[in-house]
């Protein structure tokens, strides 16, 4: 097939840094366009992404960028021709993300990581494997409100490996409850400027505003079901405290479960590792080998350890343990990559998914 | 009064040196010796304290240690007489512990921070304020096994923190499942060697040997009921989840709980706050002003910021929210010095009471 | 004595934060106002220190701010009549500090920690115990300026252990170069954000713009000679490469020397242990017990060990050695307090020294 | 050509981890034998890796160990029959290092990255691209020792990256002296226990023992020339003050240059540049494209950002300037990554070099 032209929207920005090596050498996408505010369009890439006053290279990824993308000449979100667009990564912050995301969907498809249409009814949050019937809404919001394209939306960091642990734990036993403890890394706060050395050295900080809303509302929203043009919520409860601890990359979280049937250590371990949702038929390139990797060495996972099995594209679990104190009680810790499978690498597997599909 | 004469068994590891800070200057007790193996009986203190290769100073706690001891000589823990002595403080090892404080114990009180005698049915883990009335434990040991001295233990420094945070929530509301995880400080796993530093750097451990049973164990003993010579263990449900995290004093719990009776989250601030287990009327020298410090800043507690407040005796609690996934669910987040009320000082506080109590 | 009334300019900031805890309970000094910018005055201290969003207490210090100041009415800086003052602390931003410092000075005297009169022929770096020689600047500028106040400032934190440890070295060998590695701590950074938790995180910043000029131009100055009304500068060179550390507080220095004339290592270090700087007669109610300490213990000195010896008052040097490199070589590692003597309690012992020599 | 049979003795170490990776689908070396200590032997390498305790994989880098190598038997190092290999790496521990290496390298070629033969007259330390001359001592070791085999070492991980931005210098300007201080990484201290957790953590600690001597030693040795079967020590001077830092793996060194000819910072920077030291022509496998990378970025080098540039086999130096204080003065930062270049990789490069020269 002819290359799928994406743009980056916000492409300076850390997210969309990672968007940039997300679709690096992609065998269906191409990198067509890198859209920025005004303060970076004109320069070419690698110059808009040095510090005025230093020069130093403001390049927040581990991998350094791709060659090909230095002598991009960025340009100029606001007056951006989308005609010869197929699709636009959006990486912009939830502010700028409302009116221009809505603008672009007039128009064009719009896969985002911000959390502007997260909420709104006929808005799906899409997580591969996991919910992807949701994208039934995207006709929904063709209807009613007149868009040729779309916006699909990724849910916040914190919510995505939890909803990969717990889906196999519905299909198969029902949930009545979760409660859960993150452990998150300092890269989820990103760098504007994110969380100071300060305040974090040595230390953890028990409250991250807005994370909790925002877990316990997306699991509800991602586990729910599409009917009517819309989508019912997960009838389980779900509570969570958030707390930001001194750790580059990967979030933890510490998950007590309440399950409708009972079952055994080796059951819920057994449907996690089986758990496919569907991907292995559809050959999208960057899915993981395995949703879900369980461990039994009781050390793991480990976030230096454990991030970046299958490219950070794996919900990493262990410490699976039966709960004394919940009725039908199951316990254990996870770990998943919160700037791959909870950011840009995730979005590119959506849009895989959307073309498998047809939507695109 | 006299002062009280004291030995510190175990004096030159990490809790025997917290035993000679919290000791120092105290108002009722003296340390009239410093007991430790036989690599160390000889020499004074100060030279005890040395590496062998390099000459450097073996301290490890962040007040330096007081002049007045530096020249005490370092007796032989095995040889060592007794008779002159009111108080032991015990800061070896569990696999010393046991042998070592039955055999005092048949002549002298011993308060140890070892986990040996901790789930011996007639021996006591006592902590200020909360369950005191298991000191009659003490009369229960004389008889039965004949001893003029006794054995009272410290808990695990996980369980103390949880503890506080739990008695006033039974006693006004009743507690039916409690759910916690940790962020447990390096300090808590010693230094021989404790945690590698190439294990925790930039990481988070999810599995603390042993830690989980201690905290779901104590929890239930300590807040039990003293009848017929022994202690019936609380009856609500407790699970955790135990992990590391790169912080080097101060425990973290994150913690769900099902009440009883409905609670509004001012009543549970209130409770907490007024929380004084009597300790207000014993005017004893090492309690801490309040028992529990409640914040309504929502970044609090930190363990940077709160792990010194009141000397490290206090336990210190925030965000407290209704928890929407529990039958009258509160959650809240708790810190308590693990080194401090945690450990060496939390004894000698259990020993100041011992004294009011006459069983000095 | 009547104490001295002062008032702290730039109160709400990290600086001004550390000289409301170096003037609480002062014998000499009292807070008669706290001043701020615009968006702070009109509200008490507790007020203007919470953050705007969420409530929290904006305070930095390890010690709580004291409970006699959260009640003071901060004052704008702008329309502040200082008429009932002797004596003002400036903690602003060097910005802000060239113009508010100059006009304040036309009646008062200021002690500020800002770089911006540092480099003027007619301002003094005093730093106690080294150059109080130089406060004779202060009748140069009354002269030439027309002043009745008079502005002294503080060194660079960097400079300001290099120079205690080269002032015995430079009176009893001579000195004919230094070069020196600086392991700086984040917090010599600020908070305005500072550094940032991702870029320094398991990570080594071999850069601090403009610290490198400072450090090598300062302690010329520092220890230069007054003569004809101005500084003529030391005549040894000196030559730095200052970098950034995960280290909460203390500059670590290693610190290559090369004398004038030969010295062994334990004239080195016996000179260190002797220097007092005459502050030994004075009486000054902040200075430390001594100036310099040195260490044998080859592990040491060590931020987080050594920091706060003597209040973070003191020089802490160690690991003094032969060169092998330089002629006359002596190397060594120094630790110093950069928030503590390298800021407001260092600016209040040179007040302490001003008011003894009758300055205020 | 056939593949080379190697045998990695002390395999089941951090070291011995490292060589299975760097071997692992080497295009000219092949392991036909892993060898480790008798409390290994006999287990295959997954279960040799195993902790007795907790099952939990043994396993310290950052890769996973591959997959071919994990039902290897390992064998007893002692009663290894080396009849059928063609080369040993040896990862073992200075004290076993000194009687093993040597009866191996009666019949068979050893590299070894322990420094028991460093500082024999008649062994190399060789490092690719700089003194390859050395090897000539092999036959020297032949001659004198009657060894079919002969051994030769890996350098100290120090001094590796200071020897590689020395060399341009000396061969280009001569040097007169070098003062150098390391800020090392934590990994280099191995792990058993190495650095304990609670020592580094928000802390620099200023003196590692042996390292100083071996820096200044062995860089001189490796820059110096073989003459009359022996190696002449190069004839500057190097001093060295080495401290630990809170990074996993890379360590910077602030490095202050006196040089025998004036040189600007333009030529420093092409020398270091244009440096390859004949490895172009050599055609080495492991052989980074430069094996200096320098930065014009004042920020760089730093540990995080640049340790892998180039596999880890490149010496990234940064911030070049004059030195106002010497002579001839040139200072710059460095950054070599100390487990790759700095151990096991570096080996690999120096086994391929001997293959070429027909050493092997």
């Amino acid at each position: 097939m002819d290359p799928i032209k994406t743009v980056i929207v916000g492409a300076t920005g850390v997210v969309g840094q990672q968007f940039v090596l997300a679709l690096n050498d992609h065998p269906w996408f191409t990198i067509s366009c890198l859209a920025a505010s005004k303060r970076s369009s004109g320069k070419i890439y690698s110059e808009a992404l040095k510090d005025d006053e230093t020069g130093s290279l403001r390049w927040f990824c581990d991998e350094p960028p791709p060659e090909s993308v230095l002598d991009i000449v960025v340009e100029d979100v606001d007056s951006l021709n989308f005609s010869d667009v197929d699709l636009v990564f959006s990486a912009v912050g939830s502010k700028v993300a409302r009116p221009l995301e809505g603008m672009i969907a007039e128009k064009k498809p719009v896969i985002s990581t911000a959390r502007s249409y997260r909420y709104n009814k006929d808005v799906p949050i899409l997580v591969p494997g996991v919910n992807f019937g949701h994208a039934k809404l995207i006709d929904v919001q063709r209807k009613t409100r007149g868009w040729k394209g779309f916006v699909v939306t990724q849910p916040n960091c914190t919510a995505i490996g939890l909803v990969y642990s717990l889906k196999p734990l519905l299909d198969c036993f029902g949930l009545e409850r979760v409660l859960m403890t993150s452990l998150q890394a300092i890269s989820g706060a990103g760098r504007s400027p994110g969380v100071i050395a300060l305040d974090i050295l040595e230390n953890v900080i028990p409250y991250i505003p807005g994370e909790e809303e925002a877990v316990e509302t997306e699991t509800l929203k991602i586990l729910g079901r599409y009917q009517f043009g819309t989508i019912a919520p997960a009838e389980f409860h779900v509570s969570s405290t958030c707390t930001r601890v001194n750790v580059r990359d990967g979030h933890t979280e510490s998950v007590f479960v309440s399950t409708s049937k009972p079952c055994t250590v080796e059951e819920v371990t057994e449907v996690m590792r089986a758990f496919d949702g569907g991907l292995g038929d559809l050959d999208l390139p960057s899915a993981p080998k395995h949703l879900i990797v369980v461990h039994d060495d009781p050390y793991r996972p480990q976030p230096r350890l454990d991030r970046n099995v299958d490219g950070g594209m794996a919900t990493v679990v262990g410490r699976i343990r039966n709960d004394p104190a919940l009725s039908n009680g199951v316990k254990y810790v996870l770990l998943s990559h919160n700037t791959k499978m909870g950011a840009a690498k995730g979005a590119v597997l959506v849009a895989e998914y959307l073309v498998k599909e047809e939507y695109l």
